[in-house]
């Protein structure tokens, strides 16, 4: 697979979709506009929990340019009695989160759309709401909704792994809406053998993804067929086309789902509006679109949960662990489907622990649901483990790099649920940094200054894919897939597509085709695509080329086997004269031979994890509580790197995210679910000028099946950014800090006390 | 390939299309409305040839609604200065016919565009015009219009032969744009060894090819890439593409061409408006439209050429043809690029001449440049040859049936430029007309009554295409193509696909993609599509169901051999109970496998030649000259009929447009090159009442490379029309009319000496 001398992989390539960005050219779901479309604006409950007792739409139907005010009776969708969010996107007879839709208006303008919407009048009858999730586990909590039936209801997407089974079922609180346990040894022996046990409940808080483009959805009828045609911010076109078309009773192949731009997705963008727009069409007859406001974002998303890990962690004298015992909560807000189960699989998963007990619990609260955000579960399971581990090293004496390196797991080692990890790199991040300047000088540092690490991975997705490779006149290729284009997968597509088939990144172009005749491609979750289609886009070009190949032979006189592509000619070896161009080939393709239009797939075995390690400088100023990060640097195990700027850009992203959790972002909601941070003015994001300089390390151990030794990247940088600064925090101010993010009042808090 | 039993194969599926056709569902390039799109309108020459003096356009522009005004000076497509019609849509200082467009004028609003146009003040110095063809050749004929280089400058796109090059140069007139010579053998010998000569003059007028959807093109700029969408109404989506590019100095990746339905083309639909549009697009960066009235396209689309083919045809006593002698004179209108080259090809090759000379002229004339017409030059060419063969067999006294019969080409013989003839089926269409009652009791009819018999056939283009079978959730099938479906070809495909796959037609979908990832197709013309994108489509359903068999056998532990595919089921032959259905594979296949995604191409080597002899028995009134047609019966060889009604389908609306070639349809322009026939009102078509009943009798003479014996459907039934009717009338009457349309007034003057 990887061949001697590469002249694409490993080059600099910009990005293909930059320019149309950065320009503002690009035109996304929002800048759909369709003949006779209508706008949607939503009326949102202001309770977190209360009965719905009317709901008058009189006045906002008496608007002009108002055509339909519609709630939740006017709309049935296919499957609404599992009481899925999403099938129920309407509240029903009760609202269980502050800024739950309770009605739609549908205005020939976005104006007079707005304008019904704040006609509507809607009466309730608040009652208490639940808010934290331990509370919501006591059994005198009140029950935040009526569970249909008992497991998770939304497929959790990014999960490579699943839940344990085995275990005998506890009697649950009535707002749990699912557990997971996983067990390995005797935990009790465990910490009996441990020279030092650490315990601690490490909390981390509502976050939302960020992205730029808010929620948005058009969807038009389509008379034909039928169907309806969907235009949506999506990170998974055939996901969105399967959910749309069962929720409205529709086979798939009468939903098509038309690539548009990504302004962003991180997760959180797997089909939150799609089936209710197209319900909209369905049921006016017309094309309609419904873009969220920033506010609508921040209150009925689906943002990255609460969680709280309590851990108690044992190791003897020589550093060797003995034990883990983890009790994990997400809160999932008022729907289930959390990533409980990764996050409880990884707080167990980086380390060698010979004894462990992890019991999960996700909790309903009345706040939105959680959707996934960038490796979901993981920067919460990292902050709890790489958190008990540097006290631990501390308890131990032991520097926290020669533990973590000791313990570190490798190929062969297991899972909590008992699966073993295949190659992975995450010994080697740990080794890079513990030779790096910033580790070797972290006892020579300013006052109120300390050095942490943390470190994090995630195991990647292996969702079956394929990919066309087509000459086009004059002999260029396009590649073709099914992927929406998040982190520019097609630039890499490009590259790899280039590689495979012996010809310059700058004559590959890389179409995303809609849901009609696309390759089928996994959604853009999990880190997965250049890892599955990436590989199914090199199968596809090697194919091209053997196509490409089986003409020259033919014209050439020669075998295949003994012909080379090169400067965008097909020659025979040795004999430089005796050649054809691409271009006449790609003339010939389509006027005498067969045209060249080549298939490959891939059906991964094995994931394709990527791990990440991290040391970040901090300055804790001990009277404000303000926390400066004033170096960074991020190790990051790629596989191989196929485009390295874009490869470093994913990590550079990453990490501002990271330091987002760790010191800024949360949603607040207060007692009675009231959300208090509902705006970029109260959420407060990493800008420019608060990212420091962040210094990336490519660690490249190959993966046996990724394209060219290519694994995952995408999500593994910004696991452990907040393990890493609370790490940093505590070796600046000696103060274990177990809740991120770290804003200045619970930083001065803890070090007052 | 010819399976024992077919399920599917021969069945009756109704069109895919006719649904959202016949409810007027469509959406067609016309329907096309995008956001700021700007509507255009064209002012048209009223002189057929004369120098334009000026064009003043400050009054359309002071005109509310008008966003520009251009004329040829303002817009500049690359290559312009070959000459070409399509790369010089507006005139520039002459015009060379009437209608002849001059500027155009964009409108926020059609209405306002239109207003605009008739502002614009264009003053003209007209000149002589030259509107008969054998006028035209005269030495002293005005000279129609500067050629820019010698030789046609468009490609006949459904010729599938290539004119002979190997005579000695001619020194032609001006006003001849092109010429071709066959020869085989010695005429002069021939007509000597003659028993008896017959000569004639035929002539075939000028014919619209009638489309209900007027030539319509909207192009919208795109930012993201530089180039340019494509909505049109076109038959070849490839082709339309490259020319689109060519035109505008872009890749033809950056065009890209977006299916949409097409109201009829029949051959006219090869790339008119585009360049131009897309022109406009760019030049204004705003989308544009552009839709012909009625009136625009019928004087200034690309209708079908006037002919006159001069025969001398001699044979023996024993009904041996001994000689062809013909020249041939194709109208080509303003512009180079008629049938020439086929109509000379097919006049002297459906029966065997040991000798023949055919010379063949293409005269420029003042009146817009002529486009296909199904079948482009082959019913001139029937008209011609069929009615001397009939008179030849009067003067022999031989059934002319007989006499067709032992002259009639059969595989091997050959063409006039020497090529030999595939497996055709001629001959047994004559025969099944001979068995026929009609033909049998042709005697026995009433006064002013006679049954006449016409033949003829096309060769039918090969060019490569390519096709995708996709597996679909649930287990069905989609069919992706970059086919351009005018006549049903997507229900064939279904047809074909399940046949070769062995599933329900129904569980098949046909989705036709944009240019930017369809597998390559040739145009929808010249026949092809079942018999070359049809076979693409039995590869890929052929792989698709190998590569099921392959996770079906993974699956059942059993040999891909041992399984078969029925009812929705894969099972192991002989074990019914191991089985798994195609649902499930369909689950497997995007969750553990990878997804069945497969690719069929074809390059076919020989033609699949589609041969059709009609009968019709008429009644001429001698007073009025009216003809009605009474019976009619049309015999075509389709090889393997994969959809009978859709093939009867093809064979009632040809022998439909036949009969407006025999009796109606003319576009009469006078001295001046004057439409008269300028509309539906004053342009004759036959109509459902005009249409008498018509039998069909499919005959299979499978082709060894057509998708389970199929050969070319679509233009063989247009083309006997005019000579059959010519003769019923001349058994009628015993007045042979050498002109076509049949009109009152031609037969009445003809009957009248």
């Amino acid at each position: 697979m990887v061949q001697a001398e590469m002249t694409a992989v490993g080059g600099e390539i910009k990005r293909r979709d930059a320019p149309e960005k950065v320009t503002g050219r690009a035109r996304y779901a929002g800048d759909v506009a369709l003949p006779g479309m209508l706008h949607a604006r939503l009326v949102l409950s202001p309770y977190a929990s209360a009965r719905i007792t009317s709901i008058d739409t009189a006045a906002a139907r008496a608007l002009p340019g108002v055509v339909a005010v519609y709630t939740a009776e006017d709309l049935a969708l296919k499957g609404a009695e599992s009481g899925s969010r999403r099938l129920n996107f309407l509240a029903r007879d009760r609202v269980v989160f502050n800024g739950q839709p309770v009605a739609v208006v549908l205005g020939e303008t976005e104006a007079q759309a707005t304008d019904g919407a704040a006609a509507v009048r809607a009466e309730y009858e608040p009652g208490p709401a639940v808010t934290d999730p331990i509370r919501g586990m006591a059994e005198d909590a009140p029950r935040v909704r009526d569970l249909p039936a008992a497991g998770a209801e939304e497929a959790d997407l990014h999960a490579a792994v699943v839940k344990d089974e085995d275990e005998e079922q506890e009697d649950l609180p009535a707002n749990v809406s699912n557990s997971v346990s996983f067990k390995r040894g005797d935990v009790e022996a465990g910490f009996r053998e441990a020279d030092a046990i650490v315990e601690g409940s490490y909390r981390v808080n509502y976050v939302h993804q960020g992205y730029l483009e808010t929620q948005t959805c058009a969807v038009a009828p389509d008379f034909a067929t039928g169907g309806v045609t969907v235009y949506t911010s999506t990170q998974a076109y055939f996901y969105t086309r399967d959910e749309v078309a069962a929720a409205l009773g529709l086979a798939p192949a009468q939903v098509k789902v038309v690539p548009v731009p990504i302004g962003g997705g991180f997760g959180a963008k797997y089909v939150l509006l799609d089936p209710f727009v197209a319900a909209l069409a369905v049921q006016t007859g017309r094309p309609v679109r419904l873009a969220y406001t920033r506010g609508e974002d921040f209150l009925a998303a689906n943002p990255s949960p609460l969680t709280v890990f309590e851990l108690k962690v044992g190791a003897k004298r020589d550093g060797t662990l003995t034990a883990l015992q983890a009790r994990v909560i997400f809160d999932t807000g008022a729907y289930a489907g959390s990533a409980l189960g990764i996050g409880c699989l990884l707080v167990g998963g980086y380390y060698r622990f010979p004894n462990l007990e992890i019991k999960g619990y996700e909790v309903m609260t009345n706040k939105p649901g959680v959707g996934a955000y960038r490796a979901p579960g993981a920067p919460q399971a990292s902050f709890a483990i790489e958190s008990a581990m540097d006290d631990l090293a501390e308890r131990l004496g032991i520097d926290p790099l020669d533990f973590r390196i000791q313990n570190a797991i490798v190929e062969g080692d297991l899972w909590p649920d008992g699966n073993p990890w295949p190659t992975i790199g995450l010994k080697e991040c740990l080794e890079r940094l513990r030779a790096h300047p910033l580790w070797q000088g972290r006892h020579n540092v300013g006052p109120h200054e300390g050095v942490g690490v943390g470190a994090g991975g995630w195991p990647g997705g292996k969702g079956p894919a394929a990919a066309v490779c087509r000459m086009d006149p004059g002999g260029t290729l396009t590649i073709s897939t099914g992927v929406a284009d998040l982190t520019g997968q097609s630039t890499s597509f490009a590259v790899i597509a280039a590689e495979a088939f012996g010809i310059d990144p700058a004559k590959v172009r890389v179409v995303m085709s809609d849901t009609d005749s696309a390759p089928h491609s996994p959604g853009s979750g999990g880190s997965q695509i250049t890892y599955t289609v990436g590989k199914a886009v090199l199968e596809a070009a090697s194919e091209a080329k053997r196509q490409v190949l089986a003409i020259a032979a033919d014209r050439l006189e020669a075998a295949p086997d003994d012909l080379e592509i090169a400067d965008g000619e097909i020659r025979v070896k040795g004999a430089p004269d005796s050649k054809v161009t691409l271009a006449e080939v790609a003339r010939l393709s389509t006027s005498r031979y067969e045209p060249i239009y080549a298939r490959g797939a891939s059906a991964q075995k094995v994931i394709a994890p990527g791990f990440a390690a991290h040391l970040a400088r901090v300055r804790v100023d001990p009277d404000t509580g303000e926390i400066a990060v004033l170096d960074y640097v991020a190790a990051q195990d790629v596989g191989r790197a196929l485009n390295p700027p874009a490869v470093e850009g994913q990590i550079l992203g990453g990490v501002v995210q990271g330091i987002g959790f760790a010191l800024y972002e949360q949603l607040i909601h207060d007692e009675e679910g009231q959300l208090l941070t509902g705006s970029f003015m109260d959420y407060a994001m990493p800008k420019a000028d608060q990212a420091p300089a962040i210094e990336t390390i490519l660690v490249e151990v190959p993966t046996p099946d990724g394209p060219f030794g290519a694994r995952i990247v995408g999500e593994p940088p910004i696991i452990p950014g907040a393990a890493t600064i609370a790490n940093a925090v505590k070796a600046a101010t000696a103060t274990r800090i177990p809740e991120v993010p770290l804003t200045p009042e619970r930083v001065r808090a803890a070090l007052q006390g």
